[in-house]
């Protein structure tokens, strides 16, 4: 079968043996979505090696279970040892010896098939398209924002970044009824926020309204987005760290001291409440797919989900 | 008067006028203690400019206060505006327009008088020595921590840092009857921790305990300690930041993102139960000191505690 691999920092489409269950389920992937963790491990993140990719939407091929013969399927991306402390109460999400689709010990979605353990599979509604289910990752990942910190609709929330995960965040934030703020660099990115009713600040207005915000979601991976997240917070203020970043950043730490900033870390999310969300047609999605490419020609879209200013790019086997 | 004070980069000592009260209590000090931000303060840390200090005990010389002509006291240090919503709580630390002692827009402790609104005075019972209430202030620092993060006794609780800060942190977190690590350098200062029960690891020895901790206190300052303070704690733990770092600090914001770590900073705590602790007998302060100055010796005072490995330097008037 086809698959986007990474092999000494370079993603090539390569073909490779379809992959045995081997007591997991074996999906054939539909439609996957292109992260950009998968181009950050292209450049060496993670030192992962082999197939990359963890947003997607299949079919169940091969399972023990008869329920999901045929299925269509979203796939939880940590798949835990399962006995641990962690595994035990029901969150694999930092079980220490986990594999993650595509980032840690584990083959991905940029494939014609994929495997992941029963427990992972979630079933989609009809109603859902691939084209939205494949957003099912992303939007749990912005979900995930809400399992970390306690939003109610008398705050303020300002997020840093108009690519993916930042309109994402935004949508998912202003749901709660918070006065939600985006901060980009691109009229037609933040466009799309505004349609949800959501406000836009290019960076420079942003700038202007320090210590007006008692939350704050960095979603640009840059240090320059954690020093102006920093200086939007109320003392006393959370901020969300969202993105992957890489290697070290420069951060004001003193200023975390002096104003008591609450500094959070969220990583993924459930996927129950992503799917309701697209269920109900609550989140856009449609205006954040950039491009298609089919799966042979992963690489060229790889490079093309790197360019400045773009969006989603989904692959198609 | 005689006033240790910082212009252009340099702390000298300089005979000024003695302040007028002004509204505000006239407080003759009996004794200052050298704190790190003094040192950086002197290096320009917050653009002050000024008679630095801010730990002090003193006697209450002229106060629009009858009780409390006479009386010896330690002060709290943030002057609030007393009409904005953070003053109004009770609460003068987060003030917009705060000055702080020896920090911000006020003149400090390092000299023979100083003044603060009577709000910022509390008594010091007799049975704590000048000595020992001189340490009010940064133990109060040390109980701030129990005012941003819930201990319990069940946790493992790391502290880096056997600077005088950390040996507070450790001992107030001790008390909880939390499991308490100290990390340090310097055997010296350890074997202070180590009197009170609480076990001390040398860096390395600590490299070795990995994702082990509920919650991690960087007292030390150094990029260093902040990145050892996230290898030792565990998946979504607390890393609370209480020293005043200086400029710019490299953090792996990678790591706190997939081990969706809580940073939380810390600055200045309550003095009420810093003063009942040392009432108490329960901290040992005395083994912190490591010399004390005549004041008109200051700028030698602020020197010596400069040097490393260090303790906490006093200054008489």
């Amino acid at each position: 079968m086809l698959a986007v691999r990474v092999e000494k920092r370079c993603a090539l489409v390569q073909d490779i043996p379809k992959p045995e269950p081997a007591g997991e389920c074996l999906v054939r992937v539909l439609l996957s979505g292109i992260c950009n963790t998968d181009l950050e491990i292209a450049r060496g993140y993670a030192q992962f090696r082999g197939t990359i990719g963890h947003e997607f939407v299949g079919l169940v091929e091969d399972s023990t279970e008869e329920r999901l013969l045929g299925c269509r399927v979203v796939g939880e991306i940590n798949a835990g040892c399962g006995e641990c402390e962690r595994c035990r109460k029901g969150d694999p999400r930092h079980c220490p010896t986990r594999t993650v689709l595509g980032i840690v010990g584990r083959d991905g979605a940029h494939a014609q098939y994929l495997r992941l353990p029963v427990v992972n599979l979630i079933a989609v509604p009809d109603s859902i398209a691939d084209e939205h289910a494949v957003f099912t990752e992303p939007l749990a990942a912005a979900c995930g924002i809400l399992e970390r910190v306690q939003v109610n609709a008398a705050q303020s929330i300002v997020v840093i970044g108009d690519g993916k995960l930042g309109l994402l965040c935004a949508q998912v934030l202003a749901l709660t009824g918070a006065k939600t703020l985006l901060v980009g660099k691109h009229s037609e990115k933040m466009r799309i926020a505004e349609r949800r009713g959501i406000e836009t600040n290019t960076l420079k207005q942003a700038a202007k309204r320090k210590k007006q915000f008692e939350i704050a979601v960095e979603a640009s991976g840059s240090a320059a987005g954690f020093s102006l997240a920093l200086d939007l917070l109320r003392p006393q203020g959370t901020l969300v760290l969202k993105s992957t970043f890489h290697g070290m950043t420069e951060m004001p730490a003193a200023q975390i001291v002096v104003d008591e900033i609450t500094v959070l870390g969220s990583r993924c999310g459930r996927f129950a409440p992503a799917l309701d969300l697209l269920k109900k047609g609550a989140v856009e999605v449609d205006s954040l797919i950039n491009e298609e490419y089919a799966l042979r020609d992963g690489a060229r879209a790889m490079k093309r989900a790197a360019q400045r200013g773009g969006l989603k790019v989904l692959l198609r086997p």
